[in-house]
């Protein structure tokens, strides 16, 4: 993980929501990946996450990459599961320097998903690449997934699993995601941006919370492209996870 | 894909529906895979698409070959899966400088497909081969496959995949085809031809709509290859959509 | 294919009726493979359908030998699928000419099968052997499948598919089965035998008709060694299809 | 199979039971695999069949082995379905001369077993042991696994999937046995021991009657190590099977 | 499994229980896999088990290690399945001793695991590792996984599957862990320390009764690392397992 760290820390800038979400998520400006690949240098983001296909067209080497190896649509209903759809090989080729993968905890392919996890993560340790897991708790049987338990297993899945870093959901205050990053244990811990707040403060407050609670940073997409001013939020960012500012000084960057 | 654009643009001649509808789609002249083999080459058509069976006995080089390498009938209901029944190897084997491949988004079984799509591109990109993908959102979930909403992320689909180009419906105007095309980025944009069109002007204005969008072309079959005129029909299109020529231009060609 | 023609006429004896239908076929005499091998000796048959187990046990090499190379019962019901249960090398180290496989095209699980008989028809040309489909449109959605439209559409499922040869049944009339034969272009047709008809004449005129559809031959099981008199049901069947004689004179043989 | 033939005969040790209905078939003295390996020595059996684990930590080489290579519990209910748990490699290692597995025709998971048993068959006699197929038509469609047709398909489908031999239950008189021994042409048949009848002269008029109808043997597990004296019973199977004596002489022994 | 045992017995200190059962089973001391490292070695448990997560990031190689290779979480209901996450190489490249693998006999996965931990006991095996089987009967079918007869059964089912020792439920009873012994033949019976009791004596209790039993000796988590005092428990443990102490020396210790 230490290509993604800065004192320790990390923002990286995800871009996966494309596949996940559709272009509902998109305007005229944040739908091209080549804005995103500038603003992830000119936010001085410490990583970027790309499916293969945007790797392939538009990464440029200016930012660590990490390299999602798996993902669906949210087109299709059901229990969810998204399997391998590059290899561990071709995102070395891209200059990955991590795969990130999602689990779905609780959905009833489960077991495909910690399988390939398994897999992936054998052949990423090989070739020197981190495995980050996305760990998700969903299917019929979830409510909730933002109860302290549920994020707090999460968070222990993915170490379980062996995974150098795991990204979950904020479940809303400081000591519930205290116990997740406990529970994660070596594992670092990203929190997940999520869908954008009403107010950027309201985001802030979360990932100064996460922050507070143990986290090594969090992977932000929506909060941070779907801003009118990102490189402001970038650098508001910055501010809280890599020089550690308070909410104060980080709404005031 | 440079094997395929005159121009940067594309007319690729679609035959793959005897496998996908049957030969009801036929008549006595059309069924067969030699006249269609002919009309490419006398149609100048940028690009001939097969299943390896056509392309295996009928397919002679003078065209530019697209293997598609799955497929399924229409006579099975319930999720839509295709999975691969050419090997990329055999493809390239076979002369092709392409192979092509359905994604049903939005399926059951969407995730065994983008994980082969995956490997399939892989491949292909080892041997020098593009690959392209058919991207129809379709499964229980979806209602109308031709809103914007749907035909954009279709078209996105194909590029996180990393196709080096997708094939997506027309969704019936311009603007919400631009967008589409904005979202499939850096991957080559054609218009699936479809059923064929009550009159020729019709079908002609779609395809000047889709090319103002900023489509690449289209891949048509039925509304060549039923046209009472196929030649005519591939003469208007080269006019539109090879030398950029206007509706008007077109239909008088 | 040439292995099995004569004048470019195949009678072909199939016998895989013990794994498909079960003993419920056979009686005293042609239960045993050995009888079947003599009478495909004996009738002049230009090929012989077994099943792996037969075919080690019993096949002598005096008859060009098609393995089958998939199967089921019929005692399970749900959506047909059968997978292969004989290797491509094995089926060459048995002798094999060429390999036959069932596609069941509106089974729930049709791509599993489209997908294994790509694959083995890559396999057995490399081996240098013909692949071969059964093709039999069937699963819950098919109500009748001997309309015109499905028997082409089999064909031309075969067709796509890569097959060499198809076989397919008999729709009842010959301007249909003319269709169907158009619609498998270069794959040659061979009418699928069915079960014993009431007359020997209602039979041999399905075959006539077939002929005269365009058809290379046929592949008979029951209609001959059902028959009180197979070896004359074999003069026969090789009058219409080989010598090319009309019904009256086949009958007459 | 001439590793377990006798005379042409045979009379095997089932000791699989275990695994597929549990130690509600065992007492204080026939639980203990080493009590079974020295009935089958003792007993002169001319095969003992036994699951991986018992064959490694108990065969001793002193009998011919059989190593079963699927097998399932009776705790799950559904459609039957038993996957390959030991590799035919291992199974020679182990010293077996052959190896079984169990078909379930008529089960919806009948042709993933088709497929493995076909594998297996031929890995099998590449490593110069003989593939025997237990075969139990089973699964929601079949109400009545006794019935002559049933035992004749079974048989049958034995002999077409490739098994030097095949296990299957004994329809209850000699006429129906012979028509399966038949429909199983150079297939061996065994009979399967099935349950402990309630006197022993009745199991051994169904053995009487399995010979007479021309099986090679039975494979009899409960019958034998169920009976009060199991020495006993193995010695009038010997007098049955082996050297053909009437069933008066053999309950005489 | 002699790396494990000391005068035949061994405690074995059970912790994956982050990945079946989620966080809610740890405290403020527990959750960290450091502490139960360090109380491995200080309470000289005979083994350790942990998933590859924990093994990789804070296993020290001074207790023996078992590298448990599936799981599942509980938050998935449907029938049970988990499948490999982890391979045998890599388990030995950790310095595992062994591998343990969960089967649900009675789901209507079995025949997944059963298949699976064929095929990993035989690598285990060659690379001089034990392969221990956590048998636990569970499905829509199993009403009481406490009865005598499970327990007997999932004990044999260990040992017929190959495992080298089987972890199992205590039945409540001596004689019915008696029998199950048994059942277990040659594979090693460990007791499953389950949820923590009300009492530590009831737990003690439990422990030497399936000593009496023939138990080799147990695989404890909860009970040990739950309780206000793991080391006192642990050399209670230790006085019964390996000391062989009766029940009243052990708790006095």
């Amino acid at each position: 993980m230490s290509a993604f760290l800065e004192k320790n820390r990390a923002v990286l800038l995800a871009y996966d929501q494309g596949l996940e979400h559709g272009p509902t998520d998109f305007n005229e400006r944040n739908f091209d990946p080549e804005f995103i690949m500038r603003l992830a240098v000119e936010g001085k983001f410490n990583g970027i996450i790309f499916q293969k296909g945007l790797a392939e067209k538009y990464y440029d080497g200016r930012v660590p990459l990490i390299l999602k190896v798996n993902g669906r649509t949210n087109l299709s209903k059901g229990e969810p599961v998204a399997r391998q759809n590059c290899t561990v090989k071709h995102a070395a080729e891209l200059g990955a320097k991590a795969v990130g993968y999602t689990i779905y905890p609780g959905s009833a392919y489960e077991n495909i998903m910690l399988e390939e996890f398994g897999r992936i993560q054998e052949e990423a340790h090989r070739l020197n690449m981190a495995a980050i897991a996305w760990v998700y708790p969903r299917g019929e049987v979830i409510k909730n997934d933002l109860t302290p338990e549920i994020i707090a297993y999460a968070a222990r899945v993915g170490l379980e699993a062996g995974a150098d870093a795991v990204k979950i959901k904020y479940p809303g205050n400081v000591d519930a995601f205290k116990w997740a990053v406990k529970c994660a244990g070596k594992a670092k811990v990203f929190m997940s941006g999520g869908p954008k707040t009403q107010t950027e403060a309201e985001f802030l407050k979360q990932v100064r919370g996460a922050l507070d609670a143990g986290a090594t940073g969090l992977a932000v997409g929506r909060n941070v492209w779907q801003s009118s001013d990102p490189l402001q939020m970038a650098r508001a960012l910055r501010a809280l996870v890599i020089d550690d500012r308070s909410l104060e000084q980080a709404v005031r960057v």
